[in-house]
């Protein structure tokens, strides 16, 4: 993050967002009922709609606009040699600072934020009474154990990245897939970190939702194709909505990068808290299949059949969080205005990323108009993903479909048994359209693929 | 499973199945070059394809055909207090013995087909040299710690189950979704149990991916959605294309019954290793919400506005495997065929869960018809999951296809340059039939969209 006086007004509070994903049950905070745990949430119904749109767009962006990536689901829970190799074991460590007086536990580099524990104060960073130790060292991975002894020959880690998974079935694609560099292997799967500073809802939590892509190229191509990356995935994110100037490209200062990489670009979104990482896009060079290398003995390279030569490929990584992109999606969506003297909150979310594309309402309970609807509504959900909604005044149920990011209501009224006609009422400039009722899936479906490629303006 | 002599003759062994996985890049063993953590699997490209495309059947299934049916998408590490009130940390154990002299721990109800450590045998159930201790009950969960602290208040589980996710979130989905009894809450992901005896292959692994659902009823319809979920789930598997001659459905006996269920009925499917459980379709009356109710204090309840009154809603829980159910579906697709004298394999995989729909080829790469090829390729992937492939020859190239289930193969030959026309040839029945390329994406859109209902005959 970047300090405040850079970002913006906020336009949206993170507490608003949060009230809302509760409310229109988006989100909600796990084992609620149990008091909760720190940090963790579960998906309602249009949170795992929305968050699966989400990762059907980007395994589209990998897969089906690139013929050379192949997709890859490894386990969590992996061959503990993989994290010595990895240098998680080693270096995937936060200092920690315990307080002798209160018994508390702090990041030593976020000691600043943190309040002592006995005398709370005002002053976060006053720990006068305290008795701090030595910073300490504390592996963020989840440790476990396999099989019934819990000895060191059994521990095992649940893995706090996908990226390696990909590494070590390196070969397997080679081999398999029958690919040559540049390729790329694509993974959507949970990592598991056991922070100590979580926070700011769904950005970061102790497990969460990772869409990682390895791509492997000669080494004197990566460059080129860390520049491609990061153009495509910026891209990526402005076609589906993402105000560009919500978005910025940040390159890591050498203090900032990691053992791995030789040069790493952030897209950080313009959150409610600031400026803060989306995604990162690394050049990672040989550094991962090298170590994978020397630590299990298996040669990892490609051997090119023209030049008759193996190398070791260097690897582009665009490492993504479904969960932050989902979260980032919402909070540019997230839209209020005054309409008719009421307050209107509306999600305008890309019509592709919206969890229902259409909502059929008959305008009252009554004089066949639920009947028609419901025929409509059976049409409509056989091309795109549709709700009927037949409870409490069309006003409330409009809200509800705005709250929600539905870009189409089709509503049923007196009219429609005269003529046949509905109308379409258009969730961002709330213009209503009156059209035949016949074909009027075709219409939406037709108009879902048009929004492919034509993103909100700024 | 029941005694051999009541299963069928296999057709297909585990071996040859787990030979076709790795061969096609469905499924590898997982930190192979590490020498691989046991019964652990890393799915490659056509494997995340067939597991996505068996997901989404369940969805749909779940959510297109039943308004009534929400999702959801719980943390795996959840409130210790979850699993105390499911009864997993009093309950959810294994009897284990230990041998004194080989060191060696044994499952106390597999003691029989075990090998002692220091004296392996050809006979299984020889432990004449063991010095076997009582036998103590051993927690399946995996266990971990949340916070840098490793003490008792930091102990949590990796969840076992997706369905107390479920329980727990009841009245989440009572208040925000809207729902009153029936209605159901759908999940798909991953659970992790510390199995002592895993094996045959995907089938028991220690982590793995369940699709449960858990419908809640008024308590005198328990027993009519409990039949009406037996026969909705047979069905769900024969029509995407399982023989009905492999699938049964067999009641639990009064021994075997979960301590939490009155009735429960197993799908079962005749794996090569015999017949084995598929999916459970249980009555769990309301043992769930009311322990939750005990244990947190929360009233897990629906007050029914109609007569005035709250009762607890009893549950119907239908609970699949995806990983058990996507080796059903490929074990039941395999198939050999001697064609002109020549051993074929086939995966006859029903079309909406083949990984790739069609594959278009040039008979030759020459003339022009890489080229020609493409264009059409261009064409048909936009409408269908479809792949290119040039490499080799055209026989290797339709084996290929073949072993990964591919339904449609369309090759551009010599002939297409002067009228052109492709030919369209079918998996299972090898007719090639000759038609225009013009046409073809949307002529294969609509034979998958017909093949939804058409299953394969017996």
């Amino acid at each position: 993050m970047v300090p405040a006086q850079e970002t913006r007004a906020p336009e949206v509070t993170l507490d608003e967002i949060v009230a809302l994903c509760k409310r229109r049950g988006f989100i909600f905070p796990s084992s609620e009922i149990y008091g909760g745990i720190g940090s963790t949430y579960d998906y309602g119904h249009y949170g795992v709609l929305l968050r699966n749109n989400v990762k059907a767009e980007w395994w589209r962006a990998m897969l089906s606009d690139h013929e050379e990536i192949v997709a890859l689901d490894s386990a969590v829970i992996q061959h503990p040699k993989v994290w010595e190799a990895s240098g998680h074991i080693g270096g995937f460590t936060d200092p920690l600072i315990d307080c002798r007086t209160c018994k508390l536990r702090f990041r030593a580099d976020k000691l600043e934020d943190a309040e002592c524990g006995r005398k709370p104060s005002k002053h976060p960073g006053e720990h006068s009474e305290c008795d701090l130790t030595e910073a300490r060292q504390f592996n963020l991975m989840f440790e476990t154990h396999v099989g019934p002894l819990k000895d060191s020959a059994s521990v095992a880690y649940l893995r706090p990245e996908t990226a390696q998974g990909i590494f070590i079935n390196f070969k397997n694609v080679l081999q398999f897939a029958r690919r040559k560099p540049p390729f790329g292997i694509a993974q959507i799967g949970k990592s598991f970190r056991n922070e100590i500073t979580t926070g700011n809802f769904i950005f970061r939590t102790r497990e969460f939702e990772q869409m990682e892509m390895e791509y492997f190229v000669p080494p004197d191509e990566a460059p080129k194709w860390h520049e491609y990356w990061m153009e495509e995935r910026m891209r990526w994110f402005t076609d589906l909505g993402i105000r560009s100037a919500g978005l910025r490209l940040r390159e890591h200062g050498p203090d900032e990068l990691s053992h791995y990489s030789s040069a790493t670009s952030d897209i950080e979104y313009l959150f409610p808290m600031g400026w803060s990482e989306l995604e990162g896009i690394a050049n990672r060079g040989d550094f991962d299949l090298r170590q994978h290398t020397e630590f299990s003995g298996e040669k990892l390279e490609y051997f090119d059949p023209d030049t008759k030569e193996a190398y070791v490929p260097h690897v582009i990584e665009p490492a993504a969080g479904a969960d932050r992109a989902m979260l980032a999606f919402i909070v540019d969506a997230y839209d209020t205005e005054e309409v008719e003297g009421r307050k209107r909150t509306v999600l305008r979310l890309h019509p592709r990323l919206a969890p229902v594309k259409a909502a059929v309402l008959p305008l009252v309970s009554k004089e066949g108009m639920p009947e028609r609807a419901r025929a409509i509504y059976d049409e409509v959900r056989s091309k795109v993903a549709a709700e009927y909604d037949e409870g409490g005044s069309i006003g409330r149920r409009y809200r509800r479909q705005d709250e929600i990011g539905t870009p189409w209501g089709i509503t049923v009224d007196g009219q429609t048994a005269d003529d046949g006609t509905v109308t379409l009422r258009d969730r961002d400039s709330l213009e209503q359209v009156r059209l035949p009722a016949e074909g009027i899936a075709e219409h939406l479906a037709a108009k879902l693929a048009e929004a492919w490629r034509s993103p909100k303006l700024d």
